[in-house]
């Protein structure tokens, strides 16, 4: 029986149209510092992905800067000025949590960093205001805003220029480019560290030779993901979602579905049974032919409750026992079907035992 | 005319064992921290890579970390610590060069940071004496070493363990994988900080999404680079630069080689004509069809006299003069035979345009 990959907000699989654009730049042997023709061929392949990234996320091309991943792009929270607080919302992935910190009531200036979209719960932010020059958030006050939009750029429209940020921070593999490679966006006429000095690629902002195939895939998969979006693809995959919310909500009656009030992601269901751990239900899953999570990929590793889910008040127990499915766009009817079936089966098993 | 690119320090093509080796890695949709069977398999693509690359540097698999390449490597320079300096040889690349200083004389530790082969002349480093405890480099005194091997991998024999080094930076591009993905080696035991903080991928070392397809990428390209030293492909490189050189000698006998008399890379060859400016002469060589570099690529959109020539004591006008022509395995002798002959007829003309 084929395997059936629900797990998408960990990672999605690679476009058609990304592989190709990578395939095609193997091709291209020279370094875009280079000013000969070779060098030339490889900064237009990172030129014309930038402005692909770009029209995407609702920036100018100017404003992007590529790098390794959101996580190195978020060490622009790394401020090296003394008197600079960094507030991070305590639902935003660890990438932005590992910066949190400063001198606190001290501070003279602040930035405050939050996810668009949540990745264990899809849960969409409501943006801070922004008043007197600062943005508020409850008692916050912060003079810039990062938006971390890796799990809402290439699902719902993301507009950098119309959401007012100052920086925002993507990685390409969640919208079906490789892994490996992001941006950081930074408003025109903000002046930043660089990320990494050295040889002075991305304006100086960070150097590096540039990861010019993972990019020519960054650009092609940011391109098709705004089409896709445009193109309603994304109506079909809440669609799935509801069926698959509704048909373990009418046999497991006590299952908790997390943020299933708020405006969420079209494609992210997180939801909890008190009492079954989630590791376990991801275990039993993976045996049983499914890729699900609990919490998000990357402290998946690590035996824990959800820090999230935490954060929005729910009890240590069911924090602990929750799972996260995420489509995709080739998700199925079949596929949800099975996955409901399989886990209800599973889930009565459970409450068996502990009877 | 197909053109000729002798620009292999800036970067070398990608291998065909990499391109295959990237684009079965494509096909693999998962997360290496997912603990789902998709997750695993990525997982054992970045774990098979490890190998690949320690093998080829002399390292232990649990010793190398990988990065966006040689330039995020050196960020462990970047040591959190007062009271430490950070000694740069004067010749090493700007990814080093940018990490000089500290609190100089009254430091109470010390790191001494340098390339093992030089990008611009090829010219391989005496390696460091080891006294007391110390690293010791002229006046220099040292508590660890770390060892920009990035030209060096893939084309000499290097063994990270028995140089003692503490650090080693490399970079996939230059022996043969894509560009955007290096590695960091860390000698077994000591602790450093995160270069990106976040999910805690990398044993906590760097985190960050792993770029898998670069990654499968960079271990097949090691792998096989460490095949072609062994079988002595390099020796023919080196024959073609010999004759290279002593074409051009013979007939612009003005030339001055630079690092002729050292040991040197098999495949780089840097030559000044004084008053000839470098820049001018990358320009006239491409458009006739030859891509050749002065100074490293990272530095060579800016024009400026080379900093590793001028370390090295030649005045302005030879260090601005000079060019550097980096052979690659698939370069023949009847690129090098077109080369000189088009390189000398420009000399030639730029003579009389003196005289």
């Amino acid at each position: 029986m084929k395997r059936v990959y629900l797990d998408h907000n960990a990672t999605t699989p690679l476009r058609r149209e990304a592989r190709a654009a990578m395939v095609a730049a193997m091709d291209q042997v020279g370094n875009p510092s280079s000013v000969h023709a070779e060098g030339r061929a490889a900064k237009a392949i990172v030129e014309q992905a930038r402005a692909q990234v770009a029209q995407t996320v609702g920036c100018e091309p100017a404003e992007v800067v590529f790098t390794s991943g959101a996580t190195e792009a978020a060490r622009v929270l790394q401020v090296p000025v003394p008197e600079h607080h960094v507030y991070v919302d305590p639902t935003a992935h660890d990438a932005l949590l590992a910066h949190a910190g400063g001198v606190g009531a001290g501070a003279t200036t602040a930035t405050l960093a939050m996810g668009l979209a949540n990745s264990e719960t899809g849960v969409i932010s409501a943006m801070p205001q922004r008043a007197e020059g600062k943005w508020c958030s409850g008692a916050q006050r912060a003079d810039w805003l990062l938006l971390d939009i890796t799990q809402a750029a290439g699902r719902i429209p993301v507009d950098f220029a119309a959401s007012k940020a100052d920086f925002a921070i993507l990685s390409a593999h969640k919208l079906g480019g490789p892994k490996g490679v992001g941006a950081l966006v930074v408003r025109q006429g903000l002046d930043i560290t660089a990320l990494a000095p050295g040889g002075g690629q991305e304006m100086g902002r960070r150097s590096g030779t540039e990861n010019i195939i993972g990019i020519a895939g960054f650009g092609a998969a940011a391109a098709a993901a705004a089409r896709d979006i445009a193109s309603g693809r994304w109506e079909e995959v809440k669609e799935l979602r509801k069926i698959l919310e509704n048909t373990l909500a009418a046999s497991a009656k006590t299952t908790i579905f997390v943020g299933k009030d708020s405006d969420r992601l079209p494609n992210t269901s997180c939801f909890a049974m008190p009492g079954w751990k989630g590791e376990s239900q991801v275990i039993q899953m993976d045996l049983a032919g499914f890729a699900i999570s609990a919490g998000s990929a990357c402290s998946s590793g690590k035996v824990r409750e959800s820090h999230v889910l935490r954060a929005m008040g729910y009890d240590e127990e069911t924090a602990s026992s929750a799972i996260r499915v995420s489509l995709g766009l080739e998700t199925t009817a079949e596929d949800v079907q099975r996955f409901a079936e399989t886990w209800l089966a599973k889930e009565r098993n459970f409450r068996a035992r502990m009877a």
